[in-house]
């Protein structure tokens, strides 16, 4: 029988998350909830006081549904169940495809979402834009927007990401570009600089964004987040809405 | 100083390994050589006998050159240094760019690539070209040649390498594709199987291989061997003149 259960959390800070937490510790008497780091998400157990506790389950699901309801779509799994397993789980459930766009992650969005068994389903593919001259002569986008705002910009990102929609004809398109460093950063685009672009439909969504860590720490933080913009999107989630 | 030092090894096995330091374990009495597996690669530990060895960095200079004599070009790296950060190194001393074409690693190649600061200096960026359209239309690859041979085939991998070699306007045009699994596997090409390209001057090689292995493991095969195929391409090893 089920004993605990994790739920996997991603764009809330540590202490973010255990005040979220607090008040639901006091009001449950035979759970223990515990928190933890897994950059670039983190896990949050619920386990039980009594090993032979008879209500376990309810008691589970029970605290599952609070959780859910304090930190919303924060929430993005349950168990082992990964970002792209679970983006890829609605994709095919709805019959929709994606393509990446992609600059600073290099290549490791598509690398994720193809770690998925039967990911060629609903993933077609995409372009590692590295260059400037990639930006313009795979995905479209003008050499005017990467004079006046920069290849870090929100601009580039939106051309990046209706560029290769079009260009995969797939339902969606994602891109990013961002400054990994640990050079090449400015004070007003330091390292860490990320701007994520959506294209679906007729809408062209983007965002900016500021990580902290080492290279590879902000390619992860990069890739997850435009991960998580594609899966909340899909899910109607009204954070994307604001953007 | 320097007590021990560590060999890189990709492309032979451990028991191909082993079998090639016998001979060399015995004749050196005051070293001692051990081999390890770090999947995809192997290392091996030069170490020495006494701590006190007076002698000790002309017997580890001693040893690896041994190893090297025995071991030619699988021997890539000494230390902490990574493929891509040797092929990197490679490309920038001779000004030279690379761009990627991946099918089955779906961004891999690029992502680890682009794990080493400064790498836009020569990495150029790159299509994942996931579907058979994406094949066709980023590319250039012939409808005529997907169907004849297959998109898991050398001459699909030669087209895919000299299509994005164009398309980038870089020295090196890198290719792969193949059938990570676990489904999509036939008796004809069962998975695992892999097929490289490499687009340079007027030259295009492609290479089979067949890698065992998870999904994950047969990606991060592919990954290093195509990102190898660059290494001993840009060395002219003979390796890749009779491919």
């Amino acid at each position: 029988m089920e004993r605990h259960r994790t739920l996997k959390i991603y764009g809330l800070t540590e202490p973010e998350i255990a005040k979220t937490l607090t008040g639901l510790t006091r009001s449950k008497e035979n759970v223990v909830l515990e928190s933890c780091d897994h950059f670039p998400e983190s896990h949050i157990t619920i386990g039980l006081r009594r090993d032979d506790e008879p209500s376990a389950m309810s008691l589970l699901d029970g605290a599952e549904t609070e959780i859910r309801a304090l930190m919303g779509p924060c929430v993005f799994a349950t168990g082992e169940q990964r970002m792209e397993e679970v983006l890829g789980e609605t994709l095919r459930k709805r019959h929709l495809t994606i393509s990446v766009a992609e600059s600073c992650t290099g290549g490791l969005i598509g690398h994720l979402l193809t770690n998925v068994p039967g990911s060629s389903d609903y993933f077609l593919g995409g372009m590692i834009a590295y260059s400037n001259e990639s930006k313009t002569g795979l995905l479209g986008v003008s050499s005017e927007t990467l004079e006046t705002h920069g290849a870090v910009s929100d601009p580039t990102v939106q051309e990046m990401a209706k560029g290769v929609r079009e260009r995969l004809d797939s339902d969606i398109g994602l891109s990013v570009s961002g400054i990994a460093g640990p050079e090449g950063g400015t004070i007003e685009k330091p390292v860490g600089t990320v701007h994520i672009g959506l294209a679906a439909n007729d809408k062209v969504l983007s965002g900016k964004y500021r990580f902290q860590g080492t290279r590879e720490e902000i390619k992860l933080n990069t890739a997850m987040m435009a991960l998580d913009w594609a899966r909340r999107y899909l899910h109607e989630d009204p954070f994307l809405s604001g953007i």
